[in-house]
C-alpha cells in the first residue's frame, strides 16, 4: 500500500477527520502520537501501547542518531523491529533538538554543525545527512531537515530562517523525491512550515513548500515559548495555506485543549511529551483536567485516577495507591501514570473523530469544557 | 478455607513437593516469593504478576508502617486491595530492616527502637505492635518479632537472641494465638529460628519454637554477610531439626543455586531481592547463569535474554534493544528485566517441583549446573 491521506468527515466547524494508511498499517486522524524519544515511550512497553490504542509513535532522530546509532538500528533490522513496534513511526528530522539540546550549535547554508550533549563529539546533519540517518532508523514519516526559529525572533532572522527551510526541502526532495521504497516499504517526506509569528512569512513558507507537492506538511516553529493564543492564530493561519488533501501535522503540541483548538483549525496529527513527561513527575490528566496525584489530598483517596476512563489502570488502581507509590519514589507510578495519561490523550482523539464524523465537534467542545479545568498556562517550551 | 500445609513429594534427595492453602489462594512449593517491599513489587505491575506466574509475594511491614502507614492501608481494605493482588502475601516483623536501615536501632526485652531511615521519628516495635501492624496490612502470614544477628556474632549474643526470641515467639502465641480470622480471612503466625552459625544454638532455637506448634517456621540469621557454605550447612541442620510437616521459609535467599541448594535441604519457601534488585541494574538470570546486558559484548546481539526462556521478554525484546535503554538510562530498561528475572525464578521453582515430584531431583540438579555458570560470590547482604 503507498501512503495515502483521505478526507472522510468535515465538520461545519473546520475540524476534519481522515484516513492515512502506511506501509506498517492504517490510522484514522485526528490522531495523537505518543513521544518514544530514545526508540522507548518512556517506561511503556510495545504491549502497552498496543492496549493504550496507539496507532502510531514519533521517535527522535537527534538522540537514535547519537545513541545507539541509526546502523545499530538499521542492523536490528530498523526501529520497528528494534523496539518491537509494528505499526507506523514518524521521526523528526533533529534540528529542534540540535538546538535545545546540543552544545554549541551553529547553522550554515550547509546544515546544523553541533557537539553531542552526551560526549561532546562534533557532528554535522545536513538535508540529506538527516534523511539518510531516518532511513537507516526505518521510519514511515521522515521530516525535512528545517530551521526552527526561538521565540522571539525578530523579521530578518525569520525570513531568513524560512528562506533555508525552502531551500533545504528542495534540496531533500530532489535528491530522495516525496517517496521512495526501502527495506520493503515506503518511507514519505513531510515539508516543515516556518514564519515564527509573521502571517506573512507563514503564508511564503506554506506557499514555497505546498509547490513541492509534499505527501504531508508539518507545522513547525510554534510551542517555542510564544503566548497560547498566538500559537492558535499561527496554526488557524497556516491550515488555511496548506493544501486540504495533504496531512497537516503540528509538532510538539500540546495540552488536550490546545490539541482540541488545533483540531477546529484543521490540523491532523500531534505529537507531545506533555502527557508522558507530566506523567513521570506525579501529574496526569483526566475528564476534570489536570490532576497532581501526588498531592496529600489523594492519600486517603480509594477512588480511580478518573472515574470517566476506561483504561486498565482506573479500573485497577486508585490515586491513594498512586500517590504512596510516588511518595515512595516508586518506578511503578511513573509507569501507571504514563500509561492512563496515554490512554487519556488518545482516547479524547478517537472520541473526537467520532463527534467529527457525525458533525457535532463544536457542541462536543463546549460540553468539553465544561467539566474540564484548564491545564493551566505552563509554556509549551518543553523538549519534544 | 483454613491454612494448611501438606507434603504431596518428598525426592530421595531430600527436596520435598508440597501445597500450601490460604485464604487469598493455594500454591504449590518450593515457592519463590518476589518481593514487594513497598506495597509494589518494584517496576512491576499486579498484571505482570499475574501473567509472569508469581503466587504468593512478600511485603516488608518496616517499610509499609512507615510509609504510607499500616492505617492507611486498613483504610485502604488491606495489602491486597491496596496493591491490587489478589493472591496470598507474606508480611516479615519488620526487625530485619530495623536492624538493616533504621538509625539508632536499640533492642530490650520490650523491643526494638529506633529511628526512622526516612524522617528520623521515634518508633518501638514490640512484639505484639508488629503483629497489630501485620494485621492491619492484612497480610495473609506474618512473622513474629525476632532478634537477627548479624555475621559474625559472638555466642553470648546469640544465645541471648535465641532467648529473646523464643520469648518474644511465646508473647505473640499467647496474646493471638498461631492463627485467627479477621476482616473475613484468615491470619498465620509464623516463628522464626536463629542461633546465627551455632548448631546447638540453632538446635535450641528450633526446639523452643517447634513447642509453640506453628502454622510454619522461618529459617533466620542467615544471608547476613556470612560464607555461602556455612549458610547451606545451618539450613541443613535447621531444617532437620523442624517440624516434617509445616512449612520452612528461608528468609533473604538467595541465587538460583543457592534456593536449588536450599530445597535439596527440604525448603519450602523462599524470598530475595536479587532477581529484582540485579535486574534494576542491568543483570538478569537466565538459564546459562548471570548475564550483564549493560556490557558492550551485547550492543549487536540481536537475540533473546535467554534462548531458553518461554517469557514476553525473551519472545518481544533483544539483548541490544535491552542494552541501549540500560545505556539511555530508560526506565522502560530495569522493568523489562525485572519482569525476565522473576519469571526465570518462577519458572525455575516450577520446573524444580516437578522434577521433585517425579523422584529426580538429584538428577535434574546435575542437569542444572552442567549448563548454569556461578552467580559469583557476592555476599547475600541486601535489604531483604
Amino acid at each position: 500500500m503507498a501512503f495515502d491521506f483521505s478526507l472522510i468527515a468535515q465538520d461545519p466547524g473546520g475540524a476534519r477527520m481522515g484516513r492515512i494508511t502506511t506501509d506498517h498499517g492504517t490510522f484514522e486522524t485526528p490522531m495523537f502520537m505518543p513521544v518514544g524519544t530514545q526508540g522507548t515511550v518512556k517506561t511503556i512497553s510495545s504491549e502497552d501501547l498496543y492496549a493504550i490504542g496507539a496507532e502510531i509513535i514519533l521517535a527522535n532522530t537527534y538522540h537514535l542518531y547519537l545513541r545507539p546509532g541509526e546502523e545499530l538500528i538499521a542492523e536490528a533490522g530498523g526501529i520497528h523491529e528494534f523496539m518491537s513496534w509494528r505499526r507506523p513511526v514518524l521521526t523528526d528530522s533533529g534540528g529542534y533538538q540540535v538546538f535545545s539540546l546540543a552544545d554549541l550549535s551553529r547553522i550554515t547554508d550547509e546544515g546544523v554543525a553541533f557537539r553531542s550533549h552526551i560526549d561532546g563529539s562534533s557532528h554535522l546533519l545536513t538535508p540529506s545527512r538527516v534523511v539518510d540517518i531516518q532511513i537507516a532508523i526505518g521510519s514511515d514519516i521522515m521530516m525535512v531537515l528545517d530551521q526552527c526559529t526561538s521565540y522571539p525572533c525578530d523579521r530578518p532572522t525569520t525570513e531568513e530562517a524560512v528562506q533555508r527551510t525552502t531551500r533545504w526541502a528542495e534540496q531533500s526532495i530532489s535528491l530522495y523525491g516525496p517517496r521512495f521504497t526501502r527495506n520493503g516499504y515506503e518511507r514519505v517526506l513531510f515539508g516543515i512550515v516556518q514564519g515564527s509569528v509573521y502571517p506573512d512569512l507563514r503564508e511564503r513558507s506554506a506557499n514555497q513548500l505546498a509547490a513541492l507537492d509534499f505527501p504531508g506538511y508539518a507545522i513547525g516553529g510554534l510551542s517555542v515559548g510564544e503566548p497560547k493564543n498566538e500559537t492558535l492564530e499561527m496554526v488557524a493561519h497556516t491550515t488555511s495555506l496548506l493544501p486540504a488533501g495533504k496531512p497537516r501535522y503540528l509538532m510538539g503540541v500540546g495540552y488536550p485543549e490546545d490539541i482540541v483548538e488545533a483540531i477546529g483549525s484543521g490540523v491532523d496529527l500531534f505529537d507531545c511529551v506533555i502527557p508522558t513527561r507530566n506523567a513521570r513527575n506525579g501529574t496526569v490528566f483526566t475528564s476534570g483536567g489536570k490532576l497532581v496525584v501526588k498531592n496529600s489530598v489523594h492519600a486517603r483517596d480509594f477512588g480511580p485516577l478518573d472515574p470517566d476512563c476506561g483504561c486498565e489502570i482506573c479500573h485497577t488502581y486508585s490515586r491513594a495507591y498512586l500517590r504512596h507509590l510516588f511518595n515512595a519514589g516508586e518506578l511503578l507510578g511513573p509507569r501507571l501514570a504514563t500509561y492512563h495519561s496515554l490512554y487519556f490523550y488518545l482516547h479524547l482523539l478517537s472520541e473526537i473523530r467520532q463527534v467529527i464524523r457525525e458533525g457535532s465537534f463544536l457542541e462536543w467542545r463546549e460540553r468539553f469544557y465544561r467539566s474540564y479545568r484548564d491545564s493551566g498556562t505552563g509554556s509549551y517550551k518543553e523538549e519534544r
